[in-house]
């Protein structure tokens, strides 16, 4: 039989007892208390999920849970009061001497109130061992996925009909996330960036009410969630001809992305892709403006488990996704990204996402 | 001259030397980041906030967000390496002896990297204090809130003509959001909660593809942002004639709700609003299914600040911005909730969402 997602993850946590998972209050909560209770929806602040050393899950949630929370993996405890938490809790934890928390995931409050009711425990970092259980995707979170990218895909090939002069950012925007709703998405999966000339410098650029003009970059960076899981992908146009210097650097782009997506397989370092992209950009007249990393793990969270930078020591492994952006911002002029969500496989990857990826003049 | 957001938050910090506000990967940022710098938008992973003891602000922010750093408040330290950006922190802690942070709102994993970079700092809970500062609107923040209250408002007003027969809760959802951006909000505040039918008794129902018929309850619990600033209300109506029952719940909570909101005003204890709206379901037929708090805070994030529940200690003040949302839910059969959002005001409080709150049948 498959193992769970729950056997999953202890079997990665070497050495830890029992794997702890906490949500404060919105938007502290942790995604991989979903992944693990397989549930969609639902708010859940204040429930914990604990996996025990054989791989069992027990779920504690408030009563305002109960029906959400039965139909998802795991025994449920519901309870009316903090007391009553405090007592699953101690009992999920009973005999646990090494007990792991997802420390980038956690607030500091809920690990410390663990901490202070279970005594004993010596509390542990698992978010590696977390990390290399989500970040290895199964069938059915690559097929929504894929679902998500499809979604998004289709509002960027609508983009170039979209624009015309004069519009705001924050109008296109708002365009770009009512189609992916109307395409089948259940939400954003982040907050769109939409950013005209000059702004498109900053790479998280906030929408403004700034009127699109002849000559202007115009990126949009934007994803969507589908039963839960999200696309992230970049696209960036331009309104007629712009300066020259931001026509060359496009082709820079274009050329570091092909040049790193092409390293991205089963067994490579996650570096090397980062480094083929970064490569080209310093090699060009754009040396030093490649200014974040060439990608990030994508889960239920768009930021998850991996980093595709210079400094990443991971490996990457069949079944992760991953995105692919370089770029290149001129402070003052404009940026250029251009970003796929892409699934690696055995012998190379995937791309998710799709959409014409030639220099467009609108 | 008036204090700056800085000032007032170390000044309601006793005994403090400074205030470390940490964001790490997203979701977990901290809103009081954002309150401090008063930015609108950016990302700001990684970024950290400390207020000084003499409420100066010193912001620490990867080359990715300078450009979009320079527009807000504080000092910006630009970091291109994790050694610089420990660099920034220990100078900026320097002499500082104890040191706040918002224990509820910072990863274990941040406040951790704090404690192991600055050696000799006592590390403290100062979400008292920042709850302190932030619950207190500003006439700014009071006008964002009140934009976001009337842009929900509107869309609630057209919830009776949007709804028919044979809808899916996703698409009433789908419709509700796109109302909302329509009217100008950025953003939803949360996930609209779309319930039709029994649905509709789970608190924290996620829209599904059941459809309308005669005779269901439709719930809907929803918020735009506008400049950062959240609404919350909830609305409910009915197809056509529902169950007997749930028409006496909807006169019970409406009842509750009045009785809640009769109880907000400066000065008076938080709980005090949950235990009038209490005492009337509970002297109901309906005893025990107002399985929830009365309110909540309302700011940045759509839960902060303020608990209105029967074990709250807090006192209201004039400036908080509250929920009123009493429920009544009945498992198989259906839930009744109506919720405003309240700004409270010397006298009382002032709803700043409006929509019919009579029983409606469409």
């Amino acid at each position: 039989m498959e193992k769970s997602r729950a056997e999953r993850l202890i079997a990665n946590a070497k050495g830890i007892d029992a794997v702890v998972i906490l949500n404060d209050g919105s938007p502290f909560v942790d995604s991989t208390f979903w992944y693990l209770t397989e549930l969609t929806g639902g708010s859940f602040e204040g429930s914990i999920a604990v996996v025990g050393k054989d791989g069992s899950l027990d779920v504690m949630v408030s009563v305002l849970e109960e029906e959400t929370a039965s139909a998802g993996k795991g025994e449920v405890h519901v309870y009316h009061t903090r007391d009553e938490r405090d007592n699953f809790i101690k009992e999920a934890l009973k005999g646990t001497s090494k007990v792991g928390f997802n420390f980038h995931c956690a607030s500091y409050s809920m690990v410390d109130y663990v901490k202070k009711t279970v005594k004993g425990i010596k509390v542990t970092d698992a978010s590696s061992a977390i990390s290399m259980t989500t970040s290895i995707k199964d069938s059915r979170e690559i097929e929504l996925t894929r679902e998500a990218c499809r979604i998004s895909s289709q509002a960027a090939k609508e983009i170039p009909d979209m624009l015309s002069e004069g519009m705001t950012e924050k109008e296109m925007a708002f365009r770009i996330d009512v189609r992916m709703r109307e395409l089948g998405g259940t939400g954003n999966a982040f907050d769109t960036i939409s950013a005209f000339g000059a702004n498109s410098s900053k790479p998280h650029h906030a929408p403004t009410d700034y009127l699109l003009r002849k000559g202007d970059t115009a990126l949009f960076d934007f994803g969507t969630k589908y039963g839960e899981y999200c696309s992230d992908m970049t696209r960036t146009v331009f309104l007629s001809r712009p300066p020259e210097i931001l026509e060359r650097a496009y082709e820079i782009v274009l050329q570091a992305q092909t040049a790193g997506v092409e390293k991205y397989m089963d067994g490579a370092p996650a570096k090397d892709a980062d480094i083929a992209a970064r490569e080209i950009i310093d090699g060009s007249e754009f040396k030093g403006k490649f200014i974040h990393s060439f990608g990030h793990g994508i889960g239920m969270d768009v930021h998850q488990d991996i980093s595709v930078s210079p400094r990443s020591e991971q490996i990457l492994k069949e079944g992760n996704i991953v995105s692919a952006e370089p770029g290149i911002y001129i402070p003052g002029v404009g940026g250029i990204r251009i970003e796929d969500t892409c699934l690696i496989t055995k012998n190379g990857c995937e791309r998710l996402t799709d959409f014409d990826r030639r220099i467009t003049f609108v």
